[in-house]
């Protein structure tokens, strides 16, 4: 099938910078020796997650139960849901328990270990237990300087319903930087924080067995890992145009963009109407500590080009010169390069896959929570 | 069915809100001799398009071709499509219009009119076609004051593929408006310019059967509608935070909500985590313009509780003051209030209809496009 030949907006996943991707993050690990766990949350499909796995690797990290059951259906025997558990959840996080060879859960609140073993008690069952780790970017983790900390990673190990597998971070203020010398400090940040906490809990006589970190940015940038067992990066697959703009990969590196039909010219305001909003990209401002003004995307091969103003189901593009409509005629297709790829790919029920201009594949992606 | 039995996060219809919104936008069209077409793209639900229409006013309005297709199968017979038609949805357009008792489309480009006449000359169809018209928001529609506006009418009423319904616009700029003084000045806008070109049209010998304008803002607040067929509000049937902020509602009357758990405490950061953060409430901003700090949403019946921070599945609310952790355990529920609920709703693969604090129905809306 042609590109032409889909209704717009529809999401395109482009296969050979796709698969360039996945090989570089996988000689990545390998040269460095740590296991890739990679965060399937940014495409959610079974086909990307076999690829960017192996015999020997094949561990995969989840955001959503609706994930691990989809990847579970799929035939994945190793899923860490890399969200903090709740009472409410832990029913289904035992039935994944008792039906994959490993489901990993985390948690950070005392009240929350306490709920796991009341709940595994209760139900003769043992939950494989990571301490989530605060490693500077105050969204979810112990702050490992606090006894309190220790403490619970302790209880963990100490519990009878809790297999204590290691402690877990996520350097999300890699995604506050501006530019790779910023994300290498975040990276060394992340990786001694982690090693010095995993030091600490050791010396202490608490079995630490898994050090795991992981941000796309951070992972792609960190000079070494001394000390780390396995790194967690997803959005790598595709990257998107924050990643390209902070210098996590180039332009022509991203191997996700909407196809969308240019659907009218309004010359008066130096503007185009294309059939791509925020149904079909979210309203994510991308790198916006970056930039002087707001942009939804970018555009495929034309960086004149801006994406100004989304609603529902219409985006509007400018230029700060005179657009050449004429290169850009009525019926005509442009693909945007998504602020968050993550994001975009979530609002799209399938995947088009891409090679040579021609769609040659269909994915369905996992949904809902 | 209890709330807390939902999985979370969850996205909530309180039932006596809704139907309470619907009434009194169908109370304000027949007060006002108006027609209610009312945009279903909000909800995208068969049982909420049921509620607004009637069986002497079945119209509804949809933003995708996916809609109009569900709303076909599911009995309804009067649908326009109110995103501008281009060349590659023609196919699809035509099955609609065989298969429907009334299916309307718009266009604003003459290169669109030509593809529509070509269309219909090689398939023997004949389209019913409004002319969409720009009455100051500037995103898409004729210039209503310039000589090709009026041709380009004049092409549609005299084709022979086209039967020419009118025109239509949508005053989006009222949600750039910060009370409801200045949204009347709009709604006055949005009236006086489609009449006077409506006029003008007649004047000219064009036939323009219906003139069909707005927006949740202005048809609240429109002080008459002499001269206008019909009204297309849909975000009404809802609300959310940025209707309340802008005086279309109460916060009180916001019909929908997303139920979140709390899944974690930071007293050192004053933060509390939530499971609802992009992919459950989308990244808009709401009503930005009013605001001095930035937030994803309202917490239902704690305004002074900040949703200050959301990234894929992660949400974060703070306060000016510190919060009081005992009021909102780990475990317990929250409802936020979302910025835009057409964009939160959209994220949802199923609704819950909620009476009196329990879970009476679950309603499926359309996807895609």
């Amino acid at each position: 099938m042609k590109l032409e030949e889909l209704k717009t907006p529809a999401f395109l996943v482009d296969l050979p910078r796709l698969k360039a991707n996945v090989q570089k993050m996988k000689d990545r690990a390998r040269n460095q020796s740590v296991s890739l766990r990679p965060h399937v949350k940014t495409h959610k499909t079974a086909e990307i997650a076999r690829m960017q796995t192996a015999e020997d690797s094949p561990g995969i990290t989840v955001s959503t139960l609706a994930e691990a059951r989809f990847y579970q259906k799929s035939g994945f025997e190793d899923i860490t849901f890399a969200f903090p558990i709740t009472a409410n959840k832990l029913a289904e996080a035992a039935d994944l328990t008792a039906n994959l060879k490993f489901f990993n859960i985390l948690l950070d609140q005392p009240q929350t270990f306490s709920a796991v073993e009341t709940f595994g008690r209760e139900h003769g069952i043992t939950f494989n237990v990571f301490l989530k780790v605060d490693c500077g970017y105050h969204r979810a983790g112990v702050d490992p300087s606090k006894r309190e900390s220790v403490q619970l990673a302790r209880d963990l190990a100490d519990s009878d319903f809790v297999h204590f597998k290691g402690i877990l971070t996520h350097a999300g203020h890699s995604y506050h930087c501006h530019n790779p010398v910023e994300v290498i400090e975040i990276a060394e940040q992340e990786r001694d924080v982690m090693v010095q906490f995993a030091s600490g809990l050791r010396e202490d006589g608490v079995v630490c067995r898994t050090v795991s970190i992981g941000s796309t940015p951070t992972a792609g940038h960190a000079p070494d890992w001394h000390g780390i067992d396995e790194i967690r990066p997803g959005n790598y697959v595709f990257f998107d145009k924050f990643q390209a703009d902070i210098g996590s990969c180039q332009t022509g590196d991203v191997a996700a963009t909407v196809l969308t039909t240019v659907v009218a010219h309004y010359p008066d305001h130096n503007q185009m109407l294309i059939d791509a909003g925020a149904l079909a990209l979210s309203k994510d401002l991308g790198a916006d500590h970056l930039e002087d003004e707001i942009a939804y995307g970018g555009v495929w091969e034309h960086p004149d080009l801006k994406l100004f103003s989304i609603s529902q189901e219409h985006g509007l593009i400018t230029a700060n010169n005179p657009i050449a409509f004429q290169e850009f005629p009525v019926g005509s297709f442009l693909q945007i390069i998504p602020n968050h790829s993550c994001l975009t790919a979530a609002l799209f029920p399938e995947y088009h896959v891409v090679e040579n201009n021609r769609v040659i594949d269909c994915w369905i992606p996992a949904r809902g929570w």
